[in-house]
């Protein structure tokens, strides 16, 4: 509902006056009666009511109503003119003795004007939502949805169509929200009234719209050769350059699509809402700016970008060919052939050698009411393979996002090993249905240490809907949360469980051993290049013993955050047997120490349904079978999930990375819309 | 309450533990049990809690409990130990036939530890207040709150104390927020424990924190002079420097108290929030930093900036003096004299001929519980004024903040005739308790015109208590708020009126002159270089019509956006009989016409209580009197109000400014205290 206008009405006037229906215009008698008018009359047609402030003692208007200091006509128009000056409306002042002093005579043009969006979030455009104009999370929420056009409707020569200053191809439109201005009035808008989107700068640098051709600004527009090629049909009405521009009265009933396109994600400085609003101007005089009589506005807010945990269906697992992992590729090819998802290989012209597929990007979607499609972010580690994302991933319905950061604040924890989500989780009765990113930094205490680069955390927290949890990784000498986490689908409880790496737990599993006597057991048998280790000289090494005690202390301490962020028992997780060891790190003229897994790290693994892939442990073998691989089965048998071993040692493990950091997965989407969120 | 930490505790092991009391330690215990144990008991010395959690089948624990896979020992301390490791628990492991396979001893030390704040708002800083941790408006709400230190200690080579790394004077303190860190236990924390306060990057440029010097850490800093003479008795402890430093546990039951400075005002980029924790850091092993086993945290929200509306008591009025405003200055002393406040005038070596007082600066004040004072918000106009705020008022419990703007951006509608605050209002339901800034801007469909700079516009928008309304002002030549609207105290209805300039009540009042035959009557008599006007000559010029038409129409829109976003209704206005003439200003090539007060601008007035001066119109006369001052007298009188006119004509009104742009005035805060607030 828009407030009443003032209208000003001198006395012995006739004015033209346009009426927005549904709006009231508010007449100050006193200030334009003519000197000694002590009363006043009105007359109008049937198409107006009209109503006096405050309301005449007698309830009858056909005798002359005393005029006082605050006397307000207000009027209102119930629908729309057929013709221009179709109704009218007079008022006549009078004096002491009933004489007249003045008449005023407003002829009246109503018409009906609105802008309307999806704001029931149905995916189809409704009349005149009366929630169009706010947003509000929730199931019984509102407010408009709004998509990043960040896929490429071309795959050659693309570009992030939001990088377009126009409509290249009518399919872009479905990336777009549709917003329909809705008018009805007389076939034309009396002389000198327009109609005009505008936008705040702000909110420009977000979004853009556009709008179909119509016959009637075919005409008034250039028709030169660039202007027909580039803008076609779909002339761009509002940008960051465009903030106010005049959009066409059609006449009598007439609907009008217009497409909004996002730009921009949410981020640190934009909290992803955006306000585009309709006004109808009326001329004032020749020289000044119209002024607004009526103005519509609607709100969108900018989908965010969404991660898909391991819990969610695979769609498509990515791994890089490398001259030297030819083994490993077969095992994957079998493990995701026979859990029947697709495998996309990226070859070595395109990796230039660069294997760590979970690195450079994590995939993600954006949701609407009308619109979905995955979207991958490009870190800005920028290996070898940092062209993949851009030249492989990037297309119709693919959509693209990266952060850029300077080189130097660029560490080995902005690689997206080091970037991961929880399951749905509640925590303390709050839930979150799209579960929670988990990212790892410096230690909270520690006055130096990596971290991941500001702009990704910035862009991480700023998309809301799964609020990160940070947790440390700069333990580690490559620094990756997926090196100590995973999570993997369960049949019971919260549905999943965490896995942990626990040195607490391999020494057990060892000790175990030795206590069996089976402390000759040796590690690493059969492997070309690494020396056997038996499981009595591993429990004999004080020194190892020493640095997996820091290990455990540090995986303990995530392990309390986790608990406590993902509101987790005991019972929710995991500790897989897993020995590290530290090396000596000389970061900037400091000796530091940080761990890498002793033995193939089996927590970091594939995830594929029921199926895990996980890197083969080389274990000590009892009667012939190695007891971490016997171990991780057992723990995973429970769970309904089975276990691969894949022979990741020389090609992965060598180079500091295992299974996972040499994978990636596509996974559907949530069920779950982001918008029923309850924030 | 802090989650359960992770213990390790291995069989055969004697560990010492720290425990802070009210957090609970989580040993699992089957992780570090002997191989084949099958069976557990635990016994503990009387200040240790302990559960088992599965809970055991039988309620006594005196028989050996059943080992499985999940099995947790929780173990709490209630009350701080009087020595170290007063305090024990052991846990036995047993095999299949009850024999003892190992035994886990832990020595226990308890401390009590917390960093209080004054989360009640009671001026106090209480015990613990389960809230700390968390901030929320209104009178339920919780969280402390901190203050700016931007005031000056000293008057002489002053700065504002933010801007001084140090506790230039004892004095200083009362400007900052206490915060305590409270601790109980034995006189020592064990061997490599520490205590440390932290504070992240982003806060950490928000703040400092300071302690006083105790006799332990005196011998442990360096005492060379510099060091003495800066920091004297209160070390910083926290800074954007400085983000972790250990603070000293002092033994037995004791308390500290820190003291929390405030370092910028909230912003587009600061919320306002800012989080102080305090961590008991556990030593793993040299070379290794400390892991926090016990975190602490409260919170902070810096207080807003809060205008003070013209219904709030004066306390100063401040007006300059110059070589030609004799006769104004007289006639403000004597209203100020005459009303019981202090008037302050600002010489001419100081102000160098600009006299617009209104325009440099806006008083304000930042408030909390247990401190208030003025601060002054010192435009980027930067007139001749310029030095001013910080010379003449920044001082010991007056502060001073600004925003920095490039040059280019600054326009006429960055002086502070454009800033201005309505009483308390109630919208929609929705109550302003510390009423609604108002600002002038472009207006919103113009592609061009002047604007209030960014910078300033955002730190009135992130103060959030007094939600800003923009109005369109640059229509004015001039282009401030104050030409065209004031408000003043009512004994009524919302307990104040909004006044408006009005063309039309100027027109009507002059018609009606000429209805009764004054029409000859003239403005401007008597006044030297300034040729009179009868009213029949303006009401025949056609032109002046036209120009108060539009500038009417400009109000109007005014008077709408007033009207909905205060919640006013027409009885809540007054029309003044005030009439503009348009001027052509071409500025940059582009030439534009904007007005300026036709005759001096009755609404540009000084609120002073019950007494108003105002601007001596100059009207046309009837039996000696001026017909624009009886009704200005007619309109005010119905409020109680006394209206003493004051001739600012040629001094003031001849340069385009009345009254209000040359005079400030200082007021009584609100007695609502901002935190009360409902948002």
């Amino acid at each position: 509902m828009n407030h009443p206008r003032t209208l000003r009405v001198g006395s012995d006037q006739t004015i033209s006056v346009v009426c927005v229906v549904g709006s009231e215009l508010n007449v100050n008698l006193n200030r334009s009666a003519p000197p000694s008018s002590r009363f006043f009359s009105v007359k109008c047609t049937f198409n107006v009511q009209y109503s006096i402030s405050p309301s005449p003692l007698h309830s009858t208007h056909l005798s002359p109503i005393p005029l006082n200091g605050n006397s307000v006509l207000l009027i209102r128009m119930n629908r729309a003119s057929d013709h221009e000056n179709d109704s009218k409306l007079s008022v006549r002042y009078y004096g002491e003795n009933r004489e007249v002093l003045g008449r005023a005579v407003l002829h009246l043009t109503a018409v009906e004007i609105s802008l309307d969006v999806d704001a029931d979030r149905d995916g189809v455009v409704e009349n005149n939502n009366p929630n169009k104009g706010s947003w509000q999370w929730g199931p019984n929420g509102h407010g408009a949805i709004l998509l990043v056009n960040c896929d490429s409707e071309f795959m050659h020569k693309k570009r992030p169509d939001r990088e377009q200053e126009e409509v290249t191809k009518v399919s872009d439109l479905k990336d777009m929200s549709v917003m329909v201005l809705r008018t009805r009035g007389p076939a034309k808008l009396p002389e000198g009234y327009k109609l005009t989107l505008h936008i705040s700068q702000g909110d420009a640098e977000s979004v853009r719209v556009f709008r179909p051709r119509t016959s009637e600004t075919d005409n008034k527009r250039p028709k030169n050769l660039f202007y027909k090629y580039f803008v076609k049909d779909y002339p761009l009405v509002l940008s960051s350059e465009v903030l106010s521009q005049e959009v066409p009265y059609l006449g009598e009933a007439a609907e009008m699509n217009l497409y909004v396109e996002g730009l921009r994600f949410p981020d640190k400085d934009f909290n992803g809402l955006i306000h585009i609003n309709l006004s109808l101007l009326e001329p004032i005089s020749r020289g000044l700016p119209e002024t607004p009589i009526f103005t519509d506005t609607v709100v969108f807010k900018v989908a965010p970008w969404i991660m898909t945990p391991n819990t969610l269906r695979p769609v498509e697992v990515f791994v890089c060919s490398t001259s030297d992992n030819y083994r490993f590729l077969k095992s994957m090819k079998n493990l995701v052939a026979q859990s029947g998802y697709k495998l996309k290989i990226c070859h070595e012209y395109l990796n230039r050698g660069d294997r760590w597929m979970q690195d450079e990007l994590e995939f993600g979607y954006i949701d609407s009411p009308h619109h979905r499609f995955p979207v991958v972010l490009d870190s800005p580690r920028d290996g070898d393979l940092q062209d993949f994302p851009y030249d492989e991933l990037l297309g119709p319905d693919f959509g693209y996002v990266t952060r850029l950061a300077h080189r130097q604040d660029v560490s080995s924890l902005d690689s997206f090993g080091n970037l991961e989500v929880s399951p749905p989780v509640t925590v303390n009765g709050k839930h979150y249905p799209l579960g929670r990113i988990i990212i790892g930094v410096a230690f909270p205490t520690a006055t130096r240490g990596r971290n991941m680069t500001e702009v990704v955390q910035d862009f991480l927290w700023a998309q809301k809907v799964q609020e990160p949890i940070a947790l440390f990784s700069d333990w580690l000498y490559v620094g990756h949360v997926d090196e100590f986490m995973t999570f993997v689908p369960a049949p019971d409880r919260k549905g999943f469980r965490l896995l942990l790496a626990s040195p607490d737990a391999g020494y057990k599993l060892f000790r175990g051993l030795r206590h069996d006597g089976h402390g000759q057991a040796k590690l690493f048998e059969g492997l070309t290049h690494e020396k056997p280790v038996t499981v009595d000289e591993i429990l004999n090494d004080e020194g190892l013993l020493a640095e997996n005690n820091y290990v455990q202390s540090c995986i303990d301490w995530n392990r309390d955050v986790l608990k406590r962020e993902l509101g987790l028992d005991d019972e929710d997780i995991i500790d897989l047997p897993i020995l590290f060891k530290l090396v000596v790190e000389d970061e900037k003229r400091t000796i530091e120490y940080r761990a890498v897994a002793y033995y193939p790290d089996m927590v970091n693994m594939i995830v594929l349904g029921k199926n895990l892939g996980i890197p083969k442990p080389f274990g000590p073998k009892v009667n012939g079978r190695c007891v971490l691989e016997a171990e991780m089965c057992f723990l995973m048998q429970g769970l309904g999930l089975n276990c691969t071993f894949i022979d990741d040692f020389a090609s992965y493990h060598k180079l500091l990375g295992e299974v996972h950091c040499g994978s990636n997965v596509r996974r559907e989407s949530f069920d779950f819309r982001w918008w029923n969120l309850e924030m």
